[in-house]
């Protein structure tokens, strides 16, 4: 595996092969699969998740891994192309990303999305520029369109809490936040809800329709799987009968780059907070799934988050255990 | 063993054992012990002894570690309850603490006191509330009234020196610093030197006595142990004959959560630094011992700290090889 | 080996013994040469080769190690010697260095330069008020005058490139930079490609010629290594025949300590930026070589460090591999 990027370049079997990967070493540990392996780890975005538990999966295989990131006591990083350096950065990231990368088995990268241009995201452009510095096996830890680590983690748990792939139903909810957040996680969560073959509904307000691109990849990959995809405005419509709401918030499409504009829009929607009575058309036993971190009482209530529907934590435990899969295969001799 | 909080929770048995290994740790070392297992170390607090100490101890028993500190590029820890999260911080310590739990075999916490409210504090109604939201083993790496890597170590090098048991004697003196600091070393090494059977002076300024609440456990394990505890502000009296002078600041008690009113008594207090002439009724193989970080001619004089009296150095590597010890019981397959 | 500090401490043999290790460790790697030991490194300066390259190089040996910043959230470190600490610093560099080299089986210690007075910084006092403070063996990640890891890459880069020792012409080559860098690379890298026997020249505009006790060091390398020395601000000249220019900015020497001095010095000599015309004379496969961070468009051009003449990023990660070799003989038990 050169690179871990996107569901989509794995075919079905290559996906479902990284699952049970990640179930059999949470089983039966494999301390010595990746000995003296070393994962060199670059965030250019904040972490937690991903910064603990990718550390924590080296470990467990054996191996080791390194963090650097701009907030450390390194000499600045400057990314802006064919810009002559008289400025504060004394280096510049087309030096450093492939220094840092030379010291690793594989690197995992996180840049989040720029928000300025919404074409230009969509192309990842800035993560493609970074990756082509590098010929050592990457890992997108996080890119402007992309989380493939979550997505794996994310089907585990939903293959965990035995939620059926065809006739699923699984919500993709918008939900209130103070600023306008990325479409990673919402467009690649979309792609693999579809690509596992569940009827997918995006419940969201006007002006956060997402992309048409994305739209058209994640239909193509329901088409492939027998699956659906609706999108509504209507809450109790879109969680009739859901199996599991799956709530992120994120920018407006309509006002891409626009934070005034955002601004405006998002103002009025401060009531999109999942809290119980969202459940009322919902399977009694549907579930609540977030990436993290969530703002309480803001993105979802302190009843549903705290209560028995949350399945949050066990969620972000599949991070390492799903990073550990991938891990493996990218490393591990016997692949 | 689920945690290490206090030297209380373990018997005379327990708390010689894990010395013991200690030891046997030191001298012949096993670097398959903890083959992949994880700790996740998390600080609410600053650290130098325990962040490394732990990541050393952890590399020595052949596993591994992760660091995860509000100063760290992360989204901003919250950990007010019950709030409605519409401010900075994107993550409340509520997912926070349980998601890092979940990638370790076992995760250390350091969180200070509040220094608000004396009573809260000695209940120790913080760290509970953060230890209360994991099932993982956990340790104390420093709490409100609590340090027991820290008492651990010092019992160590107590041993390590020959200091008899019962009869030795063992001074815990206030010293000046500009800053009123926690009672958690001060509190919990009163409490090891009592259960190791010494007989313990406490030279303290007025205004600086330990909670009536700290000063009955500690007398409570003096009597089982065959020691005794006695208060003076009188330093002739209480150095005489001592095998020990273990100094440390701490806030007032009768001023707890008042700064000024603390402020004012320790202004009049800037001789209470530790010096030659301190040591002149004391053994003359009396030993100087400080949990560090340690404020040279403020807290000691450098011709005492630098002098053949000091122990620091000595104590703060013992920090490693004690928690070597827990950490082998708390994660070790074979105990 | 008790310390690597300086390459003038090795014989010959010597050198060229850690420079097979580090060819044969990139060949056939030792997961298990240093089980369970521990580097501990503290950085006092910035970093980004030397703390990644560190980390790595300790996992792929089968160890591991910790990092020590003062940009952590650690209690401010004080460095002045007997000074009176009733100010912001928590701890004393003199507890601070003991107690982290206590948890390692060696320790890497970075300062930089004061450059206040040259004589102080020529005689490394800072650096050495630091190594005499521990028993433990130690490496030098960058004092005032000595770089010896990035010096040991740099001479293994030569050798990959089979550029000649005696008769190798190796130019070293002043660059501008828009502030007054330490002279730590240059100096140690001018007594590298000495005492590895080559023809060196040093291009560098007046008010720029490096201490004559630097130049001392390194004609008697020189002379003992069939090589030569000498100085010229003479561009084509020094590049005529050249195998390799290494580009590197540093302090005014005339006007060391003296911001403005150096700076009216250095803002007429912008046009000292490495770039194609510089190669006229060289030979055609003359290479670039640069210790990174290195500013683009200021120090060299973009076309020059991009293109093929360019080895920064080997020479990089050559550095994790002569780490790796010094690593294995300081800690290793068969060696």
């Amino acid at each position: 595996m050169k690179s871990f990027n996107d569901l989509a370049d794995f075919t079905r079997d290559e996906v479902l092969e990284l699952l049970k990967l990640a179930v059999r070493l949470d089983r039966e540990p494999e301390p010595e699969a990746l000995r003296g392996k070393v994962l060199a780890l670059l965030f250019l975005s904040p972490s937690l998740r991903t910064l603990a538990s990718f550390q924590a999966a080296m470990t467990r295989l054996g191996g080791g891994s390194f963090v650097i990131s701009p907030d450390m006591s390194i000499h600045g990083l400057e990314t802006r192309p064919g810009i002559v350096m008289d400025g504060t950065a004394a280096e510049h990231i087309r030096e450093a990303v492939p220094v840092i990368a030379s010291y690793g088995d594989a690197i995992g990268i996180r840049a989040f999305a720029e928000r300025k241009d919404l074409q230009k995201d969509l192309a990842e452009t800035e993560f493609t520029a970074l990756t082509e510095l590098i010929d050592t096996p990457w890992i997108n830890m996080e890119s402007a369109m992309n989380h493939p680590c979550q997505n794996l983690a994310d089907w585990k748990t939903l293959d965990d809490l035995s939620i059926p792939e065809n006739g699923g139903k699984f919500v993709l909810s918008w939900a209130y936040h103070p600023k306008a957040l990325p479409l990673a996680v919402p467009a690649s969560t979309l792609y693999m809800a579809a690509r596992r073959g569940m009827d997918v509904t995006i419940l969201r307000p006007e002006g956060f329709e997402l992309p048409a691109e994305i739209m058209r990849k994640a239909e193509h990959a329901a088409n492939g799987a027998g699956g659906s995809i609706r999108e509504t405005d209507e809450r109790r419509e879109a969680m009739e009968g859901a199996h599991v709401i799956y709530a992120k918030s994120w920018s407006s499409t309509r006002h891409y780059g626009d934070r005034l504009g955002d601004q405006g829009l998002r103002n009025e929607l401060v009531d999109w907070c999942v809290d119980e009575p969202w459940f009322d058309t919902a399977r009694d036993d549907c579930r609540f799934m977030h990436c993290l971190p969530v703002r309480r009482g803001v993105v979802v209530s302190e009843p549903v988050l705290d209560g028995p529907r949350s399945v949050v934590i066990h969620e972000a435990r599949n991070r390492m255990l799903a990073q550990m899969a991938v891990l493996h295969q990218m490393m591990g001799s016997s692949t």
